[in-house]
């Protein structure tokens, strides 16, 4: 059986030394989250994952959800307790705005306490992580009326929320989207149609659940110019906020998936049920763009997630079990082996994790700060840089995370041998509810697609160009730092090669769109990794300053000796990723569709 | 639902033209292996695999193995009835010594045989392979009467076999074995413990199953220099080959598995089962791995064959699947969008697993003629030559093809998005039972061990040295094709780069033993890498040589230009390999066991 820790100094350590948050204290919600608030946080947040989410989670996965004749949906044993649990906490409102009934403290707090959830629970994790970001399409987006209405149940918990976007023949392609809605003359529609792949479609853990559905109003132009969202609540809302009627939303079918069996992902059926507006006519995807985009960090986070607590059990078992002995010699003499840790490549499979984990966490929780100051930064300029860095790295995060949170599973996994193939140890559950992550909230390629297509020369390349200007400053700062000298090293030869295989685009996509796509995957990675690169270098600094004074705290040269690891055998990846690249698209456009 | 295709044209394509088996005719078995011979025989094996296999590896994953009350075990529904066409097709005898009713013919035929059997249905395909493996032991090492007991039986299919080597506190490192052989006087003895993970140890599907067991005499050294090998069958054999009483070995228990679910992994216990010594005393582990060696051949191919069949449903949907439109504008004006296959990303994750899957397949069937010739070869130094081949690709060849079965499965997955994900599409069982094949017959990091720590340095590294002369005369023999220039340079460049690799290993290795460990994964994708340019080297001089008298086939210039792919979007990775190997074992060992 599995288990987890929460990883609090990690988290400390990034929030209070690397990011050092207390310098935005003058900004809404960043007073209260003094070190002593987010200690409190991280420790009872931890308590609820540990002890509360991750005891169901291979229970959860083994059970699965249950749909009745009658369409309700049961969710595994142990699950209504502790969303419970969860809710009574106020974990839901962590970081939404007071008005409506949240603490309004930094979202890059939530991050954390989400990062928390997911690694003990990722299915448990889906059903507040949809309806969280269905309430930020309504806060967005809602009037004032849909707001009181829907949004203090919601942020309380007492409430879920789904999104509706995918139906049989149309995912990445939402113009092919059929669903309609009929305008009933009061300001409602009826909204007609079939969406499958909804997570958390159905379930018994709130009162109600608040659809947000993609559909095309009758008369509406073709294509995504034609798509309107719609609330759709599973019990109409009386006048005085209690619940009325059922609509006519229901689920028929619960997938049969290959992980995150304990999430219910449902077809769900609209049978002119009735339906509200939210936001503009034929503009819902941009209203949906909204819940999407904090959707993508969610599952980012859920691939940092499941790294970390695969890592812990593959690191845990390293440690345990004693198989052979260490190609130098005898480590455990008094035991009958030593334990399989003594081995460089069960050290390499740890390390890959460990390393990107640790440099991930700086990068993911630096994201989550700049979402907080696009929002409330005083300075229209930083809002500005925040805004671009976010919605520059949320495609490279999302891509890039949730594909190593899935070798890590995997190498977790690996080191178990054996066992780890078997149900009753745990890992091979990881990997299977990993998997999903790759997929959903838009297929990685799409993420690509998203980082060359839209980012990348959004506002003539600001975004990165201000990014590269802020790691061009870090290395100059610190120049002279003769221990932090490599990580600067790393990140400015990592840099380099990404300006080189951003030029290359400059000069080849342009004349062939094709060039981008076929960069799309080669140059993400080489984002990432001079995003990770950044994370290192600044959590290295802070490490050498720390270290001194640490005494026999071996935390600081830890840091350092990961960030060594990172250096020499993850951020070398990018060399053949700038050499595929620079290929272009020919070798992958000539073959004809009918010889695969 | 999958489908599966046998990939006939280009499996005769590398037997018949670019490895020229008829070159061999001259070899015990090799002159009844005419060109029509082996057509007819991959055509029959195709309608097996396709037809009678394939249409029961969904249901038998759903269904799985089932052990009732008495220990006996079922099969999955049409296991059996599918078993009795493959035994009654004489399939299991199909390279096999005629002596015992075999018919002869080249391994490498057996093993094109064997990728369509793994392609269709894995789980079923261990049935059978096993057998083989165990077969095999006996055929090597067995005295004139076990042969004469067991091989006809074995090799006619109507007796199973197994292999146990793992006991709960021992997989890969045997001297830990414990259980028991205590002898009886009479040349018997009474075996007694219990072994887990045993594919296939009891089943349905034959009269009896002759488990090869590793278990240490009573008195006997400590260590691995104290383990035998014992013939163990489930029911006796009495002298006039009918069969006896049942013996004292059952199965406890099925394990629940990620996958292979219709494949029964048992524990299985010895209660002074009466047991047989198979070859020498104390010299068990030697006798097992006669059939560890054609093993892990077998799951390498595996993981070819996953690759195959996933990759064939992978690019079915994506010339299926409508969704968006070409960058590059729109392709099927006179549909709702384009099919996905006009996206290059969509290609790179096919094309990686169409250009590894035809590079592989030289690779994987010269080895299997390599094994032919390191047995039937007349000259000594042409064995030799063979079997140094053999013993270096072994696990290079297990642990490469089995990762990429892996991934390739996943990205096939990848390719149907969200549907990839449900259970009732197949692919997720293609990654679930793909899986497997990294963990077992040692896992892939015991695999570059034996790869760095065996085969390397045996005799002076004749094998590689020998290997690379082949190569150097490859590129000699056929300088000035300017058409070949690219693979000829592709294939010298990853020759050299493989050299400076295990030249760096020279000079560090021998000082630092945890250097060869710490380097261990990456020299073995770099010997993969070489290996696969060596296939296509080949294969592209055939294609080159045909191309101009093939008229309106297309079937040579798209090997050109899959091969291309190979060398543009491939090879490059080994770049990557290479810088980090030379980083050496520092970044590994450096952090305390207790810091993970």
């Amino acid at each position: 059986m599995t288990t987890y820790s929460p990883p609090i100094r990690d988290m400390q350590f990034v929030i209070n030394d690397v990011l050092q948050i207390s310098r935005f204290s003058n900004l809404p919600g960043f007073a209260d989250a003094t070190e002593d608030m987010i200690s409190a946080i991280l420790e009872e947040g931890g308590k609820l994952a540990a002890n509360v989410l991750h005891p169901i989670n291979h229970s959860g996965d083994q059970e699965g959800c249950t749909r009745h004749a009658d369409g309700s949906v049961t969710t595994p044993k142990g699950f209504k307790e502790a969303y419970d649990a969860f809710r009574e906490g106020g974990w839901q409102g962590l970081s939404f705005d007071p008005e409506y009934g949240g603490q309004g403290l930094p979202f890059v707090i939530a991050m954390a306490f989400n990062e928390m959830v997911s690694s003990a629970n990722m299915a448990f994790g889906m059903y507040p992580g949809l309806a969280r970001g269905a309430a930020d399409a309504i806060h967005v987006h809602g009037t004032d009326e849909q707001k009181q209405t829907y949004l203090p149940k919601m942020i309380a918990g007492e409430w879920g929320g789904t999104m509706n976007l995918t139906e049989p023949h149309c995912g990445t392609d939402l113009g092919l989207l059929r669903a309609k809605a009929v305008p009933q003359g009061d300001g409602s529609y009826k909204i007609s149609g079939q969406k499958i792949f909804i997570s958390a479609g159905e379930h018994d853990l709130t009162d109600n659940i608040i659809h947000l559905v993609l559909a095309r109003i009758e008369g509406a132009p073709a294509g995504v110019k034609g798509i309107s969202l719609f609330i759709v609540p599973k019990f109409m809302v009386n006048a005085d906020g209690s619940l009325g009627a059922r609509n006519g939303v229901s689920c028929g079918k619960i997938e049969e998936k290959m992980g995150i069996h304990a999430n219910s992902t449902c077809v769900m059926n609209y049978d002119e049920a009735v339906g509200y507006l939210l936001g503009e006519e034929h503009k819902g995807l941009k209203a949906m763009f909204t819940m999407m985009n904090e959707a993508r960090l969610g599952v980012a986070m859920q691939g940092l997630s499941i790294s970390e607590v695969s890592y812990q059990n593959g690191a845990a078992y390293a440690k345990d079990r004693l198989q052979g002995r260490a190609l130098t010699g005898v480590k455990a003499p008094d035991k009958p082996a030593d334990p399989i840790i003594v081995h460089p490549d069960v050290r390499r499979m740890l390390l890959e994790q460990k390393a990107t984990i640790e440099g991930a966490r700086v990068w993911m929780y630096n994201s989550a700060l700049q979402a907080d100051l696009a929002h409330k930064s005083e300075d229209s300029g930083d809002r500005e840089k925040a805004d671009d860095y976010l919605g520059l790295m949320t495609p490279v995060l999302k891509a890039y995370l949730t594909e190593k949170g899935y070798w890590h599973a995997t190498n977790a996994q690996q080191v178990l041998g054996g066992h780890g193939y078997i149900g009753e140890w745990g890992m091979e559950q990881f990997v299977r509810d990993a998997r999903i992550a790759m997929i959903y909230e838009g297929a990685n390629g799409i993420q690509a697609l998203d980082l060359v297509g839209r980012k990348l020369m959004k506002d003539g390349g600001r975004a990165w160009q201000v990014w590269f200007a802020e790691i061009d400053e870090f290395v100059k700062d610190n120049q002279g730092n003769d221990e932090l000298k490599p990580f600067l090293d790393g990140l400015s030869e990592s840099k380099a090669d990404l300006i080189d295989a951003i030029q290359w685009m400059g000069a080849n996509a342009m004349t062939n769109f094709d060039n981008a796509g076929a960069a799309s995957m080669d140059l993400l990675h080489m984002f990432a990794l001079t995003a990770l690169a950044q994370g290192w270098a600044m959590t290295a600094k802070v490490a050498i300053e720390k270290k001194a004074a640490a005494g026999g705290d071996a935390f600081y040269e830890n840091k350092l000796l990961t960030g060594r690891f990172f250096l020499e055998r993850i951020l070398p990846d990018r060399k053949a990723n700038l050499a595929k690249l620079k290929t272009g698209a020919g070798s992958l456009m000539a073959l004809p569709a009918e010889a695969f």
